[in-house]
């Protein structure tokens, strides 16, 4: 595994615990993890348990005991790592965005392809298609339950920039984070809106925002705790990220996407109307489906809160009893049992590269519309 | 109509607006109100619209242009009131609880069933069963939709004795208002589980409570806006009943009145579990029914939220399109809906004199068995 | 009043409700309804409860003894009326939306303005504002409680055109409604978010969207109950609008109106978020606000259900006890409170036409910015 | 370990993650896993990670090497193992209930009060404690922020039994499980009540019932997953238990254990209401607390649904960011913090064996108080 921040805890819990509930075909071990300062990956690689720890990537990917990378870094360096571990034959996990410029991840794409010719995997880790009430939303609608797809929305609410005078972490910085709230949180809805239907975001009309545009410089500590200075910079991402898409079915979907979401704390919401039937999904009540089926009798028609918890839902075998919760990472096992399964099996994961590249894609175009107006701007140009 | 408090309002809104949009076979005048002080009752007249206004009602129930008495003065009156209204030939309403006495509850019901004989209707005010949303829960119980009635859980929660320094008011004397939460809210979770469920609590067990003992006596003021004065008296009545009871078809009923419930203001709750079905009600969001249907297939069960604003749900098709809300005072339309029309048809209006005694039979059991250290008590000894 | 469709239905509870409840400065005597058929207006005006009944407006007009007219009739009837009956010296209050174009709606608030200055009031029935939880998430915005305003979502969701097979009725047509889901719904969105926020829409970037082209031809019958024929016709108006505005304040606002949120009865939602606080009403719970207060203690904070119910809840006194739930048909009730006390004060009633001119070029400007591929497009030029 | 059926799992898992996210003092190891069937034990090990398997629980207690034991068992093994640890010196942690009988808990934690003096650790496992929902409820009302605690309602709802068909598993036969709905759930909503109001019931009076009292035989399969014979045995243990229980403050508790309230699968719902607040808990939102702060302003009042996912928080500071959710086994590794930690630092971890006891002299009280017409009990008698 390369890196080690927050998700590293969740990958390498995801590692530790999946085959502990899933029968895998193969037993994944969890060997190295790589960090840039010596003592801090030492450190996470006693915590987490893995045997090794490293500092130089391109000697472990060199390994021959290596046979899967597994990329949690920061996205301007996924495109690096993932195509010269792809190209030394290992199989690639690589966290969400894959990468953070369009061009960078057409090129993971096509590394991944001439991989895939020589037997070698590659997934994206869009790991809120494995929350099992996702899953059971898109089984619902490849069932045809929701008749045809008439119109969506989604939205990933959070808060945590409401204090204006919080400091300016590398998430805030576009250099670094690539966008703001658009890719790291958006760009989760479009996979989820496009994963639940079976349909690709092909135009798109919006508008990014930035709600406050200077803040403290950080002092000492990382991410989302460190320390503010008194001088300020520039917030170089968007704090909000408005847009329309249309759907290759024709349909339109709207979408949101933003830090500033007073009291919402981690609310990936979708909803899906049909001609037969309605999904609705929030990721802050993660284990419940409310499920709409129109063709029942009239008097008898509203939202249906399904706990997601039957052994014969998605995922749901291996745990518990009916009525007991999964959590956030148990998202993580469940990308692991899919990843392990089309190594074993020699099937493409999804989701793959190119569906990375295309959610890239959604992004920039995004971005592009917002440059001009709102104008409506094609994804796959 | 006799007596002019907050349920004056209320009946009187009723045969105001009933008429306005229900085909009526008859058609309600709204000619005398009755009070016994002359100046406040033709306040009362003027603001609520009746023709006229009087303080003595054995007068009023002598008139010949009289069909009709409703009756919405404070328990101890109902007897006396009901009882020479029905022997003078006059139909009536009178509000819940029937009466504060077993005994006074038989009278009225023996002159109800005399008057009966007669072509005179009466009927007992418990409105609930006239929100939509509980006659359809009746409606899916007695269309089997529910199955065999396995345990029923029924609440009312208030909590507007909180403050432990509000004033002593009538609603808190025994001689005055009989019980406390038991029959004030309590009668309403019993008639309203009997209704949904058509089954009878048969004995019971329980244990009434005054949390607060004492409070400051009152001095100028009505209801619950009077002001306190230093003196303190004894509550004589319940703050909390808590019972159980055991209905005619074998199953059991868990019943709590509270108005020490922090938090929860009107909340009228009921749940009743069956063999293939379940259904779960909330004063609170009056317009709404969960529905839980267990024949559906196994991964798509959950209680769905039904909007009961259809026009095919009871009582709505007159009322508003679909998805516009009602409100507390329909409820009382409803009830002179379903008078006016069994006074034409010559039917006998439920809920009866008869079930109202029934009601009065319950609770009075369970004071006995609060009294006898939660004994079972049968409920129609 | 002229007109008597569902809106006579409502508005005319509102007349005979509002006095039995509030103290009025005034006594409004209900007197003549009008429309054009004299058999089913004589039979409105005996069903609802107007002394009279008449087909010719323009006399109703010239009456001496009429002081108000209230307008419920289609859109495009709605400036003739009202610049008649402004110019004869009645107040006026007309029903939403102010018109079908934005020049009668000018031509209107011209006349109302000329009126004004005779002491002649005139209003429009944006209805929603009076709904008390509405009404309070506007005083908790005016009283600094949400601080800045940072972000605002609001949506009006329906499903009663899902049935691609129901009839072509006159709301789907461009000459008679003006728009669809845009004018009908989207208007008390626009209007509610500008009421809470005090803040004005300036420009607008959006899509209007029709799902369902063409549907069968009406045959007998009206408004959404008629019959259909086998020949079918085009639909001309919208049945989706999604745009994004921008507030006075700089703030952004994301919209949605539709009839084909397959689910969603009479879903209108409003969510604002503030510097300090937040909002979040729902339509289908009407009687509930949520509030998220940001200045408490960080494991404390959470979206609170407020009960709008109490007797300091605006509009509340007069009703019924803490948790007895309002209807749908109360704001009415409240609009004609607020109308009637202006007129006796001499006060300009709100919202005027002239914000109904405002919400009408917001319109506008949608239709306007759908047509030129969503551009960005000022409201009042 | 002792035992490996599903709460084996979930203490493995305990074990397992706990290290990984939280500094412990002491760094367990998972050495043994012990069940009779060789084979089945030595999978379970292989599966979940321990180091050896054993089928003599005798001779692990013994050797040196193993510092800890927790047992897992069915109830009525408990007092035997967790005895024979506890005299060999090693600290025991026993999955509730603590016992089948009173007596045997009663010698268990005479056996914990010996070792305890040799400085031997006991825990008894009623893991809800541990959702930090629920810890965080206790916070509330420890800091005073309820008041006085005026009424309590507690209620465990499952409906696995629905089916009357069901098998008749070990689950069902008194002789291995004690009791039914009672023990099995009903136990830990009281162990809950008592933890978070700090009080003890005193005295109870209830009823047990048997809804279901014949049911097929099982033929082969284990737990809920057997299949069913034709010939049919009696169910020995109660579905329902419906008690109220005075707690040592004088305030009122009603409790409800349920496996057939039709549509709740693991509905752990606890309620208090106290003079200055209340809380509210339902296990099926185990991420969830509602909070009703009554000393805010009167047109504020609501409960505030706080997502327990902060860092402050308990138990939350090491797992995921704000708004991810933990699940069911993030209870077991918070109990092995708490377990280590206490042996680490040589305190009393809770709930104790004591604390054990009397949850079983609780269940015992409303026993004998169902057999004695639900005459009201002495827990402590």
């Amino acid at each position: 595994m390369i890196g080690h921040g927050f998700m590293g805890a969740a990958h390498s819990q995801g590692w530790r615990v999946a085959p502990r509930f899933f029968d895998l075909p193969l037993a994944p071990e969890m060997d190295v993890v790589v960090g840039r300062n010596a003592a801090a990956v030492a450190a996470a690689a006693e915590k987490w348990g893995w045997r090794e720890s490293a500092t130089d990537w391109r000697e472990v990917i060199a390994r021959d005991d290596i046979d899967v990378v597994d990329i949690v870094t920061p996205g301007d360096t996924h495109a690096e790592i993932a195509i010269a571990a792809l190209e030394a034959g290992k199989h690639v996990l690589c966290e969400k965005p894959l990468a953070n410029t369009v061009d960078e991840a057409q090129a993971m794409t096509d590394a991944a392809s001439r991989a895939a010719a020589r037997g070698v995997r590659s997934m994206v880790g869009f790991t809120y298609r494995r929350v099992p009430a996702a899953t059971f939303a898109r089984d619902l609608v490849a069932a045809g339950r929701l008749g045809e797809i008439r119109q969506v929305r989604a939205e990933y609410l959070q808060d945590w920039l409401m204090d204006a005078d919080a400091p300016l972490t590398w998430r805030l910085q576009k250099d670094r984070a690539g966008s703001g709230a658009l890719g790291d949180i958006g760009a989760h809805a479009v996979d989820l809106v496009e994963y639940i239907t079976g349909l690709k975001v092909e135009t798109v009309s919006g508008i990014l925002e930035t709600i406050v545009n200077e803040r403290p410089l950080m002092g000492e500590g990382v991410g989302l705790s460190g320390t503010a200075l008194e001088e300020r910079g520039p917030v170089t991402v968007d704090d909000l990220a408005l847009f329309t898409g249309r759907l290759s079915s024709g349909a339109l979907a709207s979408f949101e996407a933003t830090r500033f979401r007073t009291g919402r704390k981690n609310a990936l919401r979708i909803e899906i109307a049909g001609s037969l039937g309605a999904v609705s999904f929030d990721l802050e009540r993660m284990n419940e489906l409310e499920f709409y089926d129109a063709t029942l009798p009239g008097t008898e028609l509203g939202f249906r809160r399904i706990l997601v918890t039957e052994h014969d839902h998605p995922y749901l075998a291996p745990w518990w009893p009916t009525g007991h919760m999964l959590g956030y990472e148990h998202g993580f096992s469940h990308q692991v049992v899919d990843f392990v399964n089309a190594i074993a099996e020699g099937s493409q994961p999804e989701p793959s590269f190119d569906d990375g590249l295309h959610i890239q894609r959604v992004l920039a175009a995004v971005e592009r519309s917002s440059t001009a107006g709102s104008a409506w701007t094609p994804t796959d140009s």
